[in-house]
C-alpha cells in the first residue's frame, strides 16, 4: 500500500437516524467516524482525515454529501467506490469517487448547497417515511406558509433562525430559493437553497413555517426575526429526521 | 365497555422489517399480535381474533392490507381510527376503520390483490430503500424480462411458482397484471395482480424473472414452469423485504 498519495472527492448518502451525526465523536458512531475507519482499514490503520461539506447533525441524512480525503492507494477511483460500498454499512454509501486537484475543499470550495425538509401530511404517519419526514398530520396553511417563503430568499443576516454562532462566524448569506413542493401525495416538501446556511437554519426556518402554518405565528413575524436577529422570535427546532441534504455545488470539478 | 358488538374493516399499512410476518407466533413479534394487543387493550385485555386478507410473511411490508374483527366499543369508526394511531408503534400503522355487514370476511370476500416488488439498481445501493428494495446492481435485460412477464397473465396452475401447496389449496389462479414499471429512477418495480396468489408466488415470480434478466434461465422456462408445475425449473425465491402489498380489492363495500 505504498501507493503514492492523491486527493480524491467522495460523494455520499446516508440514512442519518442511527449516526450521531457527521462529526466524529469519541465512542458514538457517526458518519465521519464510519466512513474514516473503512479508509483507515485500506491503509493498514492509519488514519485518513475525511473532510466534509457540511458537518450534518444528529439524525439528518444526505443524498449528495460532499468529503475529500488524502489516500495512498493502488485503486482506481471506480475501484475505490467499489472496494468502500464493501466495506461500509448499508446506512451510508458512496456514491462515487474521484480524483481531485490537491487544493480542493469540499467546504471551503462549495459555491451552495441544497436542503429538502419533508413533513409527512397523512392523518395515519406513512410507516415508510416514519425515518426520513417530520409527521404532522394537524392543519397548516399552506397559503400563508408560500407567503413566508416568498419573504425569505435574498441576503440576509440569519442570526435569527440560528442557535449558536460560532465566534468569527459570518451570519450573512445568500439565499436563493425557498420553496414548497406539494407533488408528492401525502407529503410536503420544503426545499432550501443557500451559499451557506448557520447551524439549525433550516430547521428553525421549518420550525417557524410550520408555526406560520398553523396561525400561531402570524407572517410578519420572518420580516422581524431577518430584522432583529433575535432567534426567540423564530418556531422551534424541527426534528432532525425530516432533514436531507440533497447536494452541493461546485465550480466546474478541476482535474 | 359494554357496547353492542360490531364488526369493522382495519385497513393497514405497515414497514415489514421488525415483524415475523402477519401472523400470531407465541414469543415472536407479528402484525397480527401488535394489533390484536391494541385491541385486548380497548377490551379490558379480552381477546378480539383479527383476520386477514393476507397473511404476509416475515419481512414483507403492506400499503393496503386489510382485516376484519369484531369490537365492542362506544368509539364510532374514525375515534377507533385515531385511539388505533396512538396505541399503535409506528411501523404498523392504521390507515381507516369503517364498520362493516356481519358476513364480510376479509380474506373471502377479496376479489383480488395487487403486490409490488421493488428492486434496487443504484450502483451503491440506496440507503433510503436499503428495508424496501432488494439491491441488485448488476446487469438485467429488461426487454427480457418484458417478455418473460407477458407469458405470465391468464388463469394457470402456479404449482412451479409456490414452496408448498397447503392440503385442499387450488394452484389455479387468475393473473391479471404482470408488469415491469421503471418510472422510478434508479429502481425496477415489478408489479402483480391476481384474484389470489400462492405462497411464495410472487417471490419466486421476481427470483425467476430476475435471472431471466441476468441470462441464467431462458426466457420460455416460464412457459415450462407453467406447464410441468415444477418448482425446481424455477429461480430462487427473492428477499422478502423489496415485497410490498399494494392494495386488496373488495366489490362495492356494503354498509
Amino acid at each position: 500500500m505504498t501507493a503514492p498519495a492523491r486527493r480524491v472527492r467522495l460523494d455520499l448518502a446516508y440514512d442519518g437516524t442511527d449516526f450521531c451525526g457527521w462529526q466524529m465523536q469519541p465512542g458514538r458512531r457517526t458518519v465521519q467516524g464510519v466512513v474514516e475507519e473503512a479508509l483507515a482499514a485500506l491503509h493498514a490503520g492509519r488514519r485518513v482525515a475525511l473532510r466534509a461539506a457540511s458537518r450534518t447533525d444528529s439524525g439528518v441524512h444526505a443524498r449528495g454529501q460532499v468529503a475529500d480525503c488524502e489516500v495512498r492507494l493502488r485503486h482506481g477511483d471506480s475501484a475505490l467506490a467499489y472496494t468502500l460500498r464493501r466495506l461500509l454499512p448499508p446506512d451510508v454509501r458512496p456514491l462515487a469517487v474521484r480524483t481531485i486537484a490537491d487544493d480542493f475543499h469540499s467546504r471551503n470550495h462549495a459555491l451552495g448547497k441544497v436542503y429538502r425538509y419533508r413533513i409527512d401530511r397523512t392523518p395515519h404517519g406513512d410507516p415508510f417515511a416514519r425515518r426520513f419526514a417530520l409527521h404532522h398530520p394537524a392543519p397548516l396553511d399552506q397559503g400563508r406558509m408560500r407567503a413566508a417563503l416568498q419573504l425569505l430568499p435574498g441576503r440576509h443576516d440569519w442570526s435569527g433562525f440560528t442557535s449558536r454562532l460560532a465566534a468569527g462566524d459570518d451570519p450573512v448569506r445568500l439565499l436563493t430559493v425557498a420553496e414548497l413542493d406539494d407533488s408528492v401525495a401525502g407529503e410536503i416538501g420544503l426545499v432550501f437553497a443557500a451559499e451557506g446556511f448557520l447551524r439549525y437554519m433550516v430547521r428553525n426556518l421549518v420550525g417557524t413555517l410550520i408555526e406560520i402554518g398553523k396561525g400561531t405565528i402570524p407572517l410578519e413575524r420572518v420580516r422581524r426575526i431577518l430584522e432583529h436577529g433575535d432567534p426567540r422570535l423564530a418556531g422551534p427546532t424541527a426534528a432532525a429526521k425530516g432533514l436531507h441534504l440533497l447536494r452541493v455545488d461546485y465550480a466546474q470539478p478541476r482535474p
